[in-house]
């Protein structure tokens, strides 16, 4: 049988970008076995033609102008891996309007405008997928939108930023200042320059509010989110804690209230022996308690080039193997027809 | 919009069967929500129509003839909760190849006859989902195919069955003989009568055989599973671990070697700050190493009547959201246009 291929344009070629490129290479066959697919990438948006990448593409893929993807009408699948959310935005709400199902790892497009973009999204019944934007390599998104789809949901908890968690995790195994540790945090790469959104806990903030929509059923607003940071912490604070035989974590709440949903990001003192007090480094951990489930933990990491980029490739798989891709098939086939 | 019915078979209605019965009332508007379709009982099979049951049903639901599912043209989706293997096996086959998509929680089925029915299921283009079958309400199932899909796993491995566990805990936590802490499970309704599949690690190797089968993407089959229970286990072997700050577990494994793959349940010596070693009770976990993920792990309730019915009712919403279930929609519709 002769395999149909499906044209992706990938939207940037930064550390997400260069591991999905990876992935799709590295796992070809499989994936086309798997997804009934041959996967090629037709295009790839950068800002930089000449920049060095993390992996070696084609020169003539590249490209500074997103119309050879947007209005590229072979392309049905977009994988947006260049963060952002203004221009971003725009671009995949066009891409979503023209029939392109999308993948994106971007926690501030989906907390921003998810709602906006599902919307548009539903009405060209195509997907829009994110599993990376959460979490990184845990599937927990899928997991709260499928496999806990019929059960009561009533609290998510846990450690959404790898960043602010290595942070602590120094100051913690290493008696670290809260500015040593981050410097270091910033030498390996796991805080950018300007660290703002992670100690700030907004980027946990973004996260949290994306898993409480989804669980919970009802669009959380990031304003609604109750935030505080890790920037306040002391060396003091965390000996404090110690002596007490508890650890600093920056944890991340969902609960329902009644009827009213409470999302919130703070640092919060646990027990030495408490599971979330021993996920260390970059590496993040949500638990789920609802009603017919109980209790669950789903634990892996945060971020980083290739768990990353397995979660996009796993959405990307769950769109070639859906309904929504399959009926836009038959669409096309009965248009040639 | 007017919503469509489906129409749902259940064999049994035991534990599992019972939490079935009440999520779907539970939570019937919210489901009928994301899944488009109402959800409906047809039928219920069980063996005694006068036994009293964990749920109110109406009594005219309830047969001993499994005919009335199997000829039932109405009847979409068969959920099997009855277990067994031989009988079982043939209602299962008959289901698939009649076109109806199946859903169990019966690992012994699957184990053993998983490659066979996958064959069948896909000779009628009809799903056949178990998510419950392997560690009850933890989502392994569908994470290993879905999310992990474009990557490559080397190993899985961890604590799958609830009832050795249990066993194990006790007598760590208070010293208990293998004997009084089977005989404490028993009486919690955590072990069965004859406890053999359980004490035996068979239990645990039909779970490693088939999330060996599906993360490697190869069937292996029971019989190559490398077997040794606890019942060899005394209270000085306990009582030894503990000294060398170790605790004894009943671990499951399943690694790529070369071009062969090795399962194996076996009782292992963990330390103590290992994450599996602070299992405990009935709870399972399960770790997967793949090269792109990296580590993840996943935990949660291993059995129970709502957190296995939990399992059962996501692959339930997965199947009517599903391509597979779509295209048969659209060949009903085309049938009687
Ligand atoms: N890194 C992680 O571990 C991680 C984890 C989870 C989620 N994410 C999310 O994934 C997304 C990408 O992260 P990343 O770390 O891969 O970022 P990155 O390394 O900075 O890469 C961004 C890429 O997008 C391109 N790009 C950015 N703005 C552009 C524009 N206006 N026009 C054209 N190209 C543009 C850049 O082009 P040039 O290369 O030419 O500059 C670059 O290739 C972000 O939303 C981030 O939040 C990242
Ligand atoms: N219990 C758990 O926590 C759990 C967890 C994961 C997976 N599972 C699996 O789920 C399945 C069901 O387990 P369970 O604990 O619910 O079992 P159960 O309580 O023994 O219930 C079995 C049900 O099936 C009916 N049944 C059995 N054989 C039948 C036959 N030949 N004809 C008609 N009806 C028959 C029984 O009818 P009567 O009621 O009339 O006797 C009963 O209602 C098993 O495969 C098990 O391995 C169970």
């Amino acid at each position: 049988m002769e395999r149909r291929v499906v044209k992706v344009g990938l939207l940037g070629l930064g550390t997400v970008g260069s591991g999905v490129v990876k992935m799709l290479r590295q796992n070809s066959e499989e994936l086309a076995q798997k997804c009934g697919y041959e996967i090629e990438i037709q295009r790839i948006l950068v800002r930089d033609l000449d920049k060095k990448r993390g992996v070696e593409v084609d020169r003539a893929l590249l490209t500074r102008d997103v119309r050879d993807i947007l209005d590229d009408a072979n392309i049905q699948v977009v994988i947006e891996v260049m963060g952002g959310e203004g221009e971003t935005r725009d671009i995949v709400l066009e891409s979503l309007l023209s029939g392109k199902h999308v993948i994106t790892a971007n926690k501030d497009l989906i907390a921003l405008h998810g709602a906006h973009l599902h919307h548009a999204a539903d009405s060209q019944n195509v997907e829009l997928l994110y599993e990376a934007a959460v979490a990184g390599a845990i599937p927990i998104v899928r997991v709260l939108k499928q496999s806990f789809a019929g059960d009561n949901v009533r609290e998510v908890m846990g450690i959404v930023n790898g960043t602010t968690n290595y942070i602590l995790s120094k100051m913690t195994q290493e008696n670290a200042s809260y500015e040593d540790a981050l410097r270091e945090a910033q030498a390996l790469g796991y805080a950018e320059a300007d660290p703002h959104a992670d100690v700030s806990g907004l980027d946990a903030a973004r996260k949290m509010a994306i898993l409480a929509s989804i669980s919970m059923r009802q669009a959380v607003p990031l304003a609604d989110v109750k935030l505080q940071g890790i920037e306040g912490v002391t060396s003091e604070d965390v000996a404090e804690a110690k002596a007490l035989g508890q650890v600093i974590k920056l944890i991340g709440r969902a609960r329902r209230e009644g009827d009213s949903i409470e999302v919130s990001v703070s640092p919060m003192r646990l027990p030495e022996e408490h599971p979330l007090a021993k996920v260390n480094d970059s590496f993040n951990a949500v638990y789920v308690y609802a009603d017919a489930l109980g209790e669950a933990m789903l634990y892996g990491r945060g971020a980083g080039e290739m768990p990353t980029a397995s979660a996009v490739v796993g959405d990307l798989h769950a769109v070639l193997r859906g309904r929504k891709f399959a009926a836009g098939q038959l669409e096309l086939i009965a248009r040639w027809a």
